[in-house]
């Protein structure tokens, strides 16, 4: 079977596509035929060395993907041939905070990830996906669509005539939006766009903030809640953008930190949270648990991901500059099957 | 009656005793005489003009004292006179999330706060104290030992067998200590002085690093964990601490950032935060229901505040530059009366 | 001014209109000019004496009613007149867990309550509502709803994807029924009425059980969720229904406790609730920062609470009979100004 | 290997002593060569066939042991021979909600139990067990401590100050006893011994009521309490005691339904848990991760376990006749090893 690797060393260049014998399941685990991939920034960053430099090689990179059960290893139990699967993100967290294993059990590094036309997994690292969804639109959920989950239902208590803000058309952002909503939130959105802008609004936006014209967005932010604030930030955007989190966020509210964006030093003021008692909420994607919540909600809204583009698994390194590129709004996915 | 001012501008010079007539209590409030006041840190930084630079004056600081209710306002009910209580660090923030109204409406600054000898306080602005504890003693209770509880109690969620790391041996660091073995916890403490060192440990620090020798002091408090990291930390110590209790604390762990020391950019990557889903809690002192609770708690336990040294009122001035010294272990407390 | 007064004994026949002298707000009060009123089972109760028999008489009834302020008393804050406010069932719980005192403050009984033209409250005991209801809309709010909000979103951290059952079309469950939809949750109604069940689809209900035909309905709603059981009941039917509620609801699951109706002994085992770790929370209607969060989340989604039918002042006791009725499908109100 | 088996009917007489082969790990399996067993009052209930009438036969009987494990099965990780373990009560319920698969997991029914020479378990249904223990000591943990963790910790957000009132000397009274006064609570204790009474005196209890003499015992410890009531009932008593218990729990506290022995139907009424607003929460054991957390507070503290007598293994019988004779205070253990 073939599979992508980040062979020699860290870049696009030397992410290539190989030919690897078919991985046979352990005890416990299963083997999945895998039909669609979806790409995070963090696979970009994780190719390009970014994310973790002493990342062995070589390594499957992808954190998500969605196949179907080929094969069972020895003592796995509720789980069949032909049952479609996404790959958990976090392989061993199932339920609860995270432990130090839990948070090392990552696909796509340093697990292999799911850029391969077969993978093997535990049995608990792999949950169903909703029916509604295509294999692509499907492959969106394990990682972007759980981390907003996590961050506005499991930790964040997110609630009808609640307002939050997100920043931006990226995975976690859209996601952070189609799950408000479905709560009876409100969310106002920033963005550098007025073509995003429209998207936004379409997908279900309160209100839609150009950061290019009003650079003290989070300020903005506040006025449209009649100076109260907001109670909830999606914090994707890394150095910078915290001082108006902060400025948009209402006092005792949360901002919640997401993914590998926010990383880099930044002269930063904590004071504002402590004089409001906000809570800043790391937010590292999810557990099991919260996938299966998940699965349910979006299953009865029959929510359909944004999924921007689809390439081919030949186009896997196109797919990534794609990414790079910025130019998405939603998903950028690759599909492995006809 | 006679009452301290920050008259014409900032300083410690500008920090007179005054003549002021006598206040009476509007409908709803009550006058308290005042018999004891404790100094934070805070109060310091008002009396500077460090605090809030834009503060109009005069204003009498200090936001803690403890009095008896000598005068009831109409429409009074629960009080009356003779009942010892103390002024709320927060006058209108009873319980619940903190509304932008009830984080303004703290004593010392911007309302009048404590260091004159009759103050009119709100009802709902004045609780009772532990009847064990002398007026100096229940003095220290309503900014750092209430910002303490907040903190690992009513926000934190303490537990038996947690560890706890505190920073120090100010006023909440000591009470965090307190409050942390009274729920079984372990605690870790910081600190720059081999004398304090000891105090702490008699207090009932389980393990004591001295961060002179020890610069690396998060790092030394996980491996005391057994690699997995302290469940919180009382972050106090501002600028440069706080990249140290990020190694600290452990995945899914808490940190809480406390009062104005923790001000000050800081060239700080929050990306260890959401790597290990950290959530750091801004504390704000904190609400009427956890004085209460506390109070309780204190009873029962018999606790007695570690007061460092007492002044007299005339001897205000002093008292400031002793908390200024940085020199005293324990609360600084100012007797009002014989 | 005129108000009804429960007089000389219990039962509607002792419900008199009287003549009262306008009263006066005294310190930290508000005259109300009250413009409409809602009904709720537990003032029939209370007319009837079946509530509190030892209530003592005379006594306005009536928990639920919104007016406009005309009068302040001296000391009050944040409040003007002409401003348009609910008072709120329990005059002295503002956030957080009730104190014993805050249990004993409810309107129409033990304290007077808002079928008088004119009333005064406490300012902390009367609430802005939501601008697009009508004043008789608006008085459907302070007891019947914020039961079902207290219920499903303080204390019940309902989330989309859940499924709730709700229990006939009394005020409660119709709000809950509401409330459930705005949070993207599922909605099992029961009813004993094919007219009702109509209704209840029309208002967002998922699935409704006629438990006429199907007595096991408990049993019939775990069916409806693939076996799981619903995450949560709205248990307001009183004896018999306990047993059915407790096969309906999920391992780990919620049944909230609500209102008067609950009442009487039982032939019951608790059994099945510590055999699946489930939850009973009795449910007190609420306190105020639970009102004002329903209020912004009504706002949001301009929701318009389901009123049966308005009588005038005059025609008061028949209101109290409709309700006895039980034909009602939404809330009963009295509309005291032209 | 010799096991005990309920075998082919219910009922102590059925209780036989069994050659049984070797069991051999699977998959995901450790093999624990058994050294001690506790047991609780529902093992008796089990082997009387009073817990299950359904139960298939023929049952190796006892939910808790301890022992060590001496073969791994394909794909264990993280454990090794030699790892002295406990079995835990739920198999598969590692964290959060139990789910129903999670509570059919429980070993001594439906799953073969403890009390055999060897067992055969799924790696993630052991757990490592206090050091300072010894193995009877240790054996006692799995049900009736985690049963008292859960409801005081877990669910039951215990903190320093609360007052928790416990009811009897049985295994899960006695470790809510200890665990209270770990977190800094006081504890109310009733008993119908005074020979108990001192008992529950030595180990901790702030007072103590003879139930004897005081049938409105539940009265009585709100009259300690001054009238508020307690924070937290952990109601093991079963039909008649709930009455007494909504009688002693303060607004808005939690009455833990705990165990077995609250079942059989009740003439009871739930008003008095809705008009003030009380949480009933049924508690089934715990989960691992409680398990694990429950493990770290008692090896901080050094509690020891009260047992009160040990048996030998082929004194079976008259361990379960002891635990019958309810003349026990602590727990009953069987030893089987030297």
């Amino acid at each position: 079977m073939q599979a992508y690797e980040i062979r020699d060393g860290f870049g696009l260049d030397e992410l290539v596509c190989v030919e690897r014998p078919q991985p046979e399941p352990g005890p416990g685990q299963v083997r999945v035929r895998v039909s669609a991939v979806s790409l995070n920034y963090r696979d970009l960053m994780m190719v390009r060395g970014e994310y973790n430099p002493r990342q062995p090689l070589p390594l499957v990179p992808c954190s998500d993907g969605v196949g179907t059960i080929e094969a069972l290893g020895p003592g796995v139990q509720g789980l069949k041939e032909g049952d479609r699967v996404a790959g958990l993100f976090a392989q061993r967290w199932l339920d609860g905070p995270p432990t130090a294993d839990a948070l090392r059990s990552t696909l796509g590094g340093p697990i292999d990830g799911m850029l391969a036309q077969q993978v093997v997994l535990d049995a608990h690292g792999v949950a169903p996906v909703p029916e509604h969804l295509d294999d692509v639109e499907a492959a969106t959920l394990p990682c972007a669509a759980l981390t907003a989950w996590s961050a506005l239902v499991t930790l964040g208590n997110l609630h009808a005539g609640d307002v939050v803000l997100v920043q931006g058309s990226g995975g976690v952002s859209t996601f952070a939006l189609d799950f408000a909503c479905m709560h009876g939130a409100r969310v106002i959105a920033t963005t550098g766009s007025a073509h995003k802008a429209q998207g936004l609004r379409q997908r279900g936006a309160w209100q839609v903030i150009d950061h290019r014209n009003v650079p003290q967005w989070g300020k903005a932010a506040r006025v449209l809640t009649g100076g109260e604030g907001v109670d909830h930030v999606v914090e994707v955007g890394g150095v910078g953008t915290m001082a108006q989190s902060l400025r948009a966020v209402r006092p005792g509210g949360t901002i919640s930190l997401i993914g590998v964006l926010a990383g880099g030093n930044a002269d930063l003021s904590l004071t504002p949270a402590l004089m409001t008692q906000v809570r800043i909420q790391g937010v590292f994607v999810g557990h099991r648990a919260s996938f299966l919540a998940m699965g349910k909600a979006i299953t009865q809204h029959g929510l359909r991901p944004m999924v921007d583009r689809t390439f081919s698994f030949g186009e896997a390194r196109a797919a990534f500059e794609h990414v790079a590129s910025g130019a998405h709004q939603g998903k950028v996915c690759i599909r492995l099957t006809e």
